[in-house]
């Protein structure tokens, strides 16, 4: 096809949507990476499990589109039935595919899991689809043309979603349209406000080619810049994007912890690795969460030794070593007891450097002195420690991943201005 | 309007919202709320800031509904079109209502903010349209009714649109239609697959009445059954749908750990509390997930002591007190491993239950023996200590959040079978 502009509607199925019983984060997902390919999507439909409906939403969707994604209702359970309205869509029937009916045995044989008549129905596709083999999961991909329009069924299992999306599905789309190059360039950064941001580089923005359009995404404390610059020479357009990014860097540099798909946690694994560094963490008010985001990093194994979360008083004293006086004297949520957790977990797990977070998550458990969102953090070294107080909010996981995020942060910042980042 | 069953179509307009960049909390809001009083959503459309595509889209939803809600574009500036598509499709016109700007005018004076022309505008409405007062932001909501078809227009930001709903629109709409009832009644299952679930309760699905329905909502080894009662009859509904319940679960008893809005990190809250006993949590593989879980309850501290994140050996040894021997004869991933970080942490902790998790979360690690999915877990009790073996995925991500779940439930059974619960 060769289609200028081509669009997409990306449809979704299943009562529980309508009915707000789950919360669809997949057509927000698959609008971005649509967008990222220069596919426009023009509308997002959802439907119920009802196959009249569903019918409808085809004939629909097919006249407003080139692309239709469908995703959901391909369950090996009698309520989905996205699979039978296709065949009843297209004027065909099911059929066992080999190629599908290997891959779930297989998938099952692997987890040492019996199948039942449902799972090998999962194979069964309409006999004009080309089949797209799911390795994440039991519901095969199917991928569909008629008149000029092409019909794509996803499971609605987000990670089985995006996986094939990623894998399968976006690759044959590009190739398929893509008549520009679309590039994008994202800037990472930490530890300053969007409008601040905003403010600071306003001149820069201005004066960006109008091929390159800017876009800010916040995140718990983090704002990405996202260039996207459209072309037809790739070269030519790399060039552009890593000039626009050099030109702006000296204005705010000290914020910038990575490019791309650069993640705190990933930057400070690569840094830990190159110092030949280990790290632990004491956590209270964070309750494992900065943990799991360092061992959310393959291979983090290899610098990450562990960590105490200490959520009561007693772990604090008896496995951090957290001295009694300075409980009673600054209370838990103190630059001293943070001082001291890091500095205890330092020792006790045997690692070069040591952060440690205690604060009040909320709801509940504020005071006049210490509201919800007073957290202090700190990372200790060989030698000396650094502490950082955190005023934050009122919402109890938004506190977790601000402070996990700004934890990493005052992490990333002490390994670099230590002699051991130095001297590699 | 006396309609046995009323429908209802949510339209959400603007480009960020099809481009993905902005997640959408309203439509699944309304969703429910629309559900909450019988008022059945049939579809779900978002379209872009294009007035020919929201005039089809009004022109469709009044074929499909009864009552069409439409959110976002009212905002003061230009990309903002949702009014004058309105005058368009009613063939009106906008004129100044002045209750409007009254309370638009008072709005910015509260707020000593200086009203533009453009703030002025968002006072003019559809000749044809009855005024819905926004005491929450600057943006009128408004109610047309034409041929039968109830049109809701309110702006976009969540606050204000489930402000207006709540105090203004719900209301209406209620002792507008005659509704029926629609009661949801979920039944939350572990560790067992939707389809072998499917199975063994087929004979009791094809025995439901014919106004309750059954969904399937699968999600990390947990599955939830969801009932959807239609009727006039609130308590005869409760009633109905508590027969169903107390039909299935002697069937599928063991594998259910809630219901409705439980949570396997409430239910073990619950029980520890009514227990008066303590957890304490050992990690390898999943590096902070259990804890974080637990402690994403408030309130968690009652019965949460905290967990040691083991992430190396040395830390299993030194911290956990598991043995050399041990670690040298089955390896880190083994079930002797399991039990003694188990029982080590909860001698640690000083704690009454325990649990622990060593595994290959992947994507490196695994052998020919021990392959990427292979976990041991672990429940350690005053008494004994449980172990369970798990054969999971190839996704670390998964691997991790699905022997959470596992590790939870084991603890949850753990709790349920020990003197503890029962004496309480």
């Amino acid at each position: 096809m060769t289609i200028s502009s081509p669009t997409a509607e990306v449809l979704t199925i299943g009562d529980e949507i309508l009915f707000g019983q789950i919360t669809d984060t997949n057509t927000q997902w698959i609008g971005t990476q649509l967008t990222d390919i220069g596919i426009r999507p023009v509308r997002k439909t959802s439907v119920g499990d009802n196959k009249q409906d569903i019918l409808n939403a085809f004939k629909e969707a097919s006249q407003r589109a080139n692309v239709v994604i469908v995703t959901g209702g391909l369950g090996p359970t009698r309520d989905d039935i996205t699979k039978h309205t296709f065949c009843k869509y297209f004027g065909t029937e099911l059929e066992i595919n080999q190629e599908a009916l290997a891959l779930i045995t297989e998938f099952f044989a692997k987890r040492g899991r019996v199948m039942t008549e449902l799972n090998i129905q999962q194979a069964a596709l309409p006999k004009n689809c080309t089949y797209i083999p799911n390795l994440w999961g039991t519901a095969p991909g199917m991928w569909f043309e008629k008149d000029d329009v092409i019909y794509v069924s996803l499971p609605g299992v987000p990670y089985e979603m995006k996986s094939l999306m990623e894998f399968e599905i976006l690759p044959r789309l590009k190739n398929r349209f893509s008549t520009q190059i679309i590039q994008h360039k994202s800037i990472r950064t930490i530890g300053i406000g969007e409008s601040f941001l905003a403010e600071k580089i306003a001149p820069w923005e201005d004066a960006l080619p109008a091929h390159i359009k800017l876009a800010y995404l916040p995140h718990f404390g983090q704002v990405r810049l996202r260039l996207t610059g459209t072309g037809t020479d790739q070269a030519l357009l790399d060039e552009q994007l890593q000039e626009q990014v050099s030109l702006v860097l000296p204005i705010i540099g000290e914020h910038v912890f990575g490019f791309d798909a650069d993640e705190l946690e990933t930057v400070i694994g690569t840094l830990l690795v190159n110092s030949q560094a280990t790290v632990g963490t004491a956590e209270s008010c964070t309750g494992g969460f900065v943990a799991n985001q360092i061992t959310g990093v393959p291979g983090s194994s290899k610098y990450y030794e562990g960590s105490v979360v200490s959520y009561s008083n007693e772990v604090k004293m008896n496995v951090l070593g957290v001295s009694r006086d300075t409980l009673e004297a600054f209370g838990a949520v103190s630059e001293q007891t943070a001082r001291e957790m890091a500095e205890g977990v330092r020792r006790l797990l045997n690692t070069t450097f040591a952060i440690s977070t205690t604060g009040i998550a909320g709801p509940d458990g504020g005071t006049a002195e210490k509201p919800v969102g007073t957290v202090w953090i700190a990372c200790a070294t060989p030698d000396e420690t650094f502490t950082q107080l955190l005023t934050l909010r009122n919402n109890r996981k938004i506190n977790i991943e601000l402070t996990s995020s700004y934890a990493l942060n005052l992490l990333r910042k002490t390994i670099l201005s230590s002699n051991l980042a130095e001297k590699n």
